[in-house]
């Protein structure tokens, strides 16, 4: 265990070193959580912190330990997210200059909000490969220090103040979840946690879509992959040379959940706790309401890691768990190009209770003949019966009437 | 002023009498809100209470001074909102038997919602007029005893008591901006505040679409209304008779903010607070948006009443913000209808920088001519200023191209 990089009191020293200076989020309870899942759910709100996830800690305990002289000539981070943030605020509060190098495709907010935090953002290459050797060729010429998102004994530290602040808040926790992308975060709090409480279940959760740390666990490398995920922050190919011991020989297990999962779980932390998470953040939630039998009768800390979604992005998972949910549904319906063909088929679908929220004719590909044409209504109900109630409904009136999807 | 039907002392003690039953909220500093605004805001987060309102407030006040007779034979309200959801939800806990009357035109997920919680949801009637003269019948036949959602002294000292938690929790407020339907949380807050810091500011806060409490202040009273706010919390046309006294006599002033500041407030708290707030609990938000020289340097308290927004308005809300900013923008531009027009457009579009979100051909109505199609392409840009430069290389490039809407 000694050959590892982070210890349990290098954590608890950072915790102490970075308290002025990061927030110490809320940790609670939730209810409506709890009895949807059949779990005593407690949750960690770093998306309570100023930038608005965990990244703070590892960036500000990295920065107090630099040198005068390192901080003379500044910091760099190659991010086009958290990290970039995390690192841009840090620094400006230090007195530190930070450049932050994204690749050329990096969100317009993600490029605004940094700048904003005091940094300057070099947009160079077309791939993290090619912005990393942007950034190596700035720290040669400009005898700049690179502020590592994950692979640094500093920043790992940071990261595991997370577990100092929820174990001491919360009692009896059996079980913490957390997000796993370069294992940072697991890592700093494996350290930690198995520390001081041996017994506890520690349990890394990725997306299914980009398992980096479940392939290096076993020996492997991910292939390279075009695959998008809504947890586009754990999106890591290749974990940590520091976070992967740390990992193995500290955490339990790492699990991937699905996207499918991950949307509910954004969605069900914004209808239930009123809070905004990020995709990356939601893993621990996903991971449960995928599995809730696992851990039936367990308390489970599930780390909200963090809250920054695009506001695009968010609107859009809103949207689709409608659908999911049964509760907005596309209706197409055959009608004749007749006038007065149309109002019949709403007054069924109003008096079936459903509400109707937009219509589109589909007359080029669709028509069965060119005195037909086909209609997709897109109708609100409860839930998926009383949608189901709405097509019987349509279809005793005489229509030919089908969920499109 | 004794002839008020609520005294600070009533105020106090319901905040002793419900402190086990309610969330005691956080009061929280928003540094980036402070920024934005120049002032130094300060919100009370009651969409933290458990059914996500300060409506739970009053309800349990209320329920909690029932005598063992009337706790037997139930309560009643009339409600398709929050105060529904409270009253729903203390009932059930304190053992008392709900019934809830709603229109028969509520929505689907507050008649589950409130279901959910314990209580009979009566849908009656085809407006709120109706639903009451049934939920009058229920009362007479039933023996229930009314929880009014605002004109009730029960009902309004509950209220006050978010003023209880944050004068206590946070020093030197000089204004509260609080969000006025039927005035209950005003009335309440107006009581307790008044007496225990005599200097303070106390503003109401209404939708231009629904000024009922500015109104009844002037002695008049709304014409029928058939608009819609995002606010629908405060959509109330006549406020109560206990309520508009404690206002005139203890409140400083109501105002009223248009819909698209209280559209933007709810896209901020979102993207700032990372907090989900309904309409009605941003209206005040939207006042200091709308005219922050007013307060400029004062520490002002924002009451974010709630968080009961529905996904879809939520989602749309989103959406539009993103239009509003200039980020999103619809772009029409008129091609000759042939193959490889479209193309070259789109390579214009991506030399600018612009993301291309959807393309849509308006060629029925639209064409200039039967060989001409307008094609409608919605691009995500950085901001306004990058939009302009998207449609002046488009011109450049030769086409007809023009922001529509």
């Amino acid at each position: 265990m000694d050959s590892l990089a982070v210890s349990a009191d290098d954590v608890g020293k950072a915790a102490e070193r970075i308290a002025g200076d990061v927030v110490r989020t809320p940790s609670a309870e939730s209810r409506t959580l709890s009895a949807l899942t059949g779990l005593d759910v407690v949750v960690k709100f770093e998306n309570l912190q100023f930038t608005a996830s965990f990244k703070d800690r590892g960036a500000a305990n990295k920065l107090h330990q630099l040198t005068a002289a390192e901080r003379g000539a500044g910091v760099l981070a190659v991010s086009a997210g958290n990290h970039a943030q995390s690192v841009a605020y840090h620094a400006t509060r230090l007195g530190i200059a930070a450049t932050i190098v994204m690749p050329a495709s990096a969100p317009f907010t993600k490029v605004a909000n940094t700048e904003a935090l005091g940094a300057e953002v070099v947009q160079a290459g077309a791939t993290f490969a090619d912005a990393a050797a942007v950034a190596e060729r700035l720290v040669r010429e400009r005898g700049l220090t690179m502020v590592h998102p994950y692979d640094d004994p500093a920043v790992i530290a940071g990261q595991g103040t997370v577990a100092v602040e929820l174990l001491d808040d919360v009692d009896g926790i059996d079980t913490l979840l957390v997000p796993v992308g370069g294992g940072g975060l697991l890592a700093g709090i494996a350290a930690y946690a198995r520390a001081v409480r041996p017994d506890i279940e520690l349990v890394g959760v990725q997306s299914e879509v980009y398992p980096g740390m479940i392939a290096a666990l076993a020996g492997q490398e991910l292939a390279p992959s075009r695959a998008e995920t809504l947890a586009d922050g754990i999106a890591v190919k290749t974990p940590g040379r520091l976070t992967v011991p740390l990992v193995r020989d500290l955490a339990d297990e790492v699990l991937a959940v699905p996207e499918a999962a991950i949307e509910r779980a954004v969605s069900l932390y914004l209808e239930i706790e009123k809070t905004v998470v990020e995709g990356a953040g939601a893993v621990g939630l996903a991971a449960v309401l995928e599995d809730p039998e696992r851990w039936r009768g367990k308390r489970v800390g599930l780390i909200l890691s963090g809250g920054n979604i695009d506001t695009r992005v968010l609107a859009s998972v809103l949207m689709r768990e409608l659908v999911h949910s049964g509760r907005i549904t596309t209706v197409r319906i055959s009608l004749p190009d007749l006038p007065g063909a149309l109002a019949p088929v709403l007054s069924t679908v109003a008096a079936a209770g459903a509400n109707v929220i937009e219509i589109d004719h589909r007359r080029l590909f669709d028509p069965i003949s060119a005195r037909a044409t086909n209609v997709d209504v897109v109708i609100e109900t409860r839930d998926r019966l009383h949608t189901a109630t709405v097509l019987a409904s349509l279809q005793q009136a005489g229509y030919q009437a089908d969920i499109l999807g």
